[in-house]
This record gives structure tokens, sequence and C-alpha cells, in this order.
């Protein structure tokens, strides 16, 4: 299952060179381009060389990789101000079903990511017991 | 300066345990807590343990620690919809000039990260261009 998932999946098929993409790094664990339809210039992401969906569901290579590229792309753009995302699960807003990080710079007000920020005040009791039930 | 910055910065201070939090889970490279003005139940920081404001300052071994440790805390909280964030600059919404990764589980329409997403087509011979000039 997983693999016919793999030979069907955009971003697998971007990996294995059979649809072609902008391309500006590779790894053994990641490869990196830039978005075509950008939130601004320079949005670019990285994705796992591994078939996943969701970010949990990746082994941690994978997932130590992502960082030091998205760090390099991020000194290469010479982006002052910038965002790093990954969507999990269509009502996270995640689009295609494979782990991509998005590297989107925020040039000014108009462009790049925008986001509403409605925070509550946490119940101090009720963080006490979540992390009392969070085991890691 | 690096140091004063640290001995001043409130994550890191919290990192020192001088300031409490609902500490979830800590390795040689990172210290994760939940928010407490979160966007929704769950709602969790990741932070090297290194003062850096921005993620293109921070030595590689605690970028990638951070991506493993947000795994290990969406697994933990059970979060079938989540994303991960971090801000870079105050441009890009960041509020705390020491990096970390948000972990905002979306549970609903209403709670969780709101983003919005006006991309443009790209115009590809400047994105050719673009990766020409972004040297890797």
């Amino acid at each position: 299952m997983a693999s016919k998932l793999a030979a069907e999946c955009i971003f697998c098929k971007i990996i294995r060179g059979e649809i072609p993409s902008f391309k500006i790094h590779e790894t053994a664990h990641s490869f990196a381009f830039f978005d075509i339809g950008p939130l601004s210039e320079g949005h670019a992401l990285v994705i796992p060389k591994h078939h996943a969906e969701k970010m949990h569901e990746l082994p941690d290579e994978f997932l130590a990789d992502a960082m030091p590229v998205a760090k390099k792309i991020a000194l290469a753009l010479g982006a002052d101000n910038y965002n790093i995302l990954q969507n999990n699960g269509r009502l996270a807003h995640q689009e295609v079903p494979h782990v991509h990080f998005h590297v989107i710079p925020k040039p000014n007000e108009e462009e790049g990511l925008t986001i509403s920020w409605p925070a509550k005040k946490a119940d101090f009791d009720k963080l006490k017991e979540l992390v009392s039930k969070t085991k890691i």
C-alpha cells in the first residue's frame, strides 16, 4: 500500500525526477525546490525522501535532516523575516499528502504567510493535568 | 553580548528552571513545554537549548533535534491534524526572540492555527533565474 501511494505521489515523482521541479538542493534524506504557487519570492519546500503523509509517521533521520536544509535555504535566500510551516491533515491546511516543510520569506506585510493568532489564556490546572497525561 | 542576551531571555530562563513551565520533554539539545497562551489544547513549544533569535543562526545539531521532539509530542497528544510553525522576525509574527517551534493541534475549524494562503502563480523564467542565483 505504501509503495502504491509512493508510486502515485506527486512529491515522490518530483524526487524521482519523473516530474520536473525548480530544484535548489538535495541531501541523502531531503529534496528541496521552489514552490510554483509561492506566497512570496523564494518560497521553497523541503520534502523528505520517504513517503509519509504526516510528520509523526516519518523516521527520525528524515525529520532530523529537514531543518538544517531549511537553514541552508534561508541563508542562501538572505531572508531576514521568514516562516517555517509544516501542515498535517486537510483540516490543518495540508494539500499534498507527503510531508513538506515550507520556507516562506516574509518581505513585507502583504506577501508571505499571514496567520491569525486567537490565543486563549490557559487554565493552569488543566495544563498541569495535560502534562501528567502527556507521557513521553 | 550573546551571553547577556541569554541571561535576559525568557526562554533561556525557562530552560535553566529560573521560570517555571509546563515541561513535557527534554533532550540534550531541546526543551519542550506547553504554551500558556495556546491556540488549542496541547499547543506546545520546542525550544533549542542554545540562544539564537532566528533558526538560520542555530548550529545544525539543535535544528536536527527539534523535529524528532515535535514528532514525539504529536504522538503523545494523539494529534491527527496539527501544524508545525516556526517564525523568524517580528514581521513574520515572531514574539519571543529565541527560536521556538510551535506544535499546534487543529481539532476543528475554530481552534488552532488559522492561515491565509494568497498564492501567486509563479513566473517560471524568474524561478529558473532564482534557482541559478540560489547557490547551496
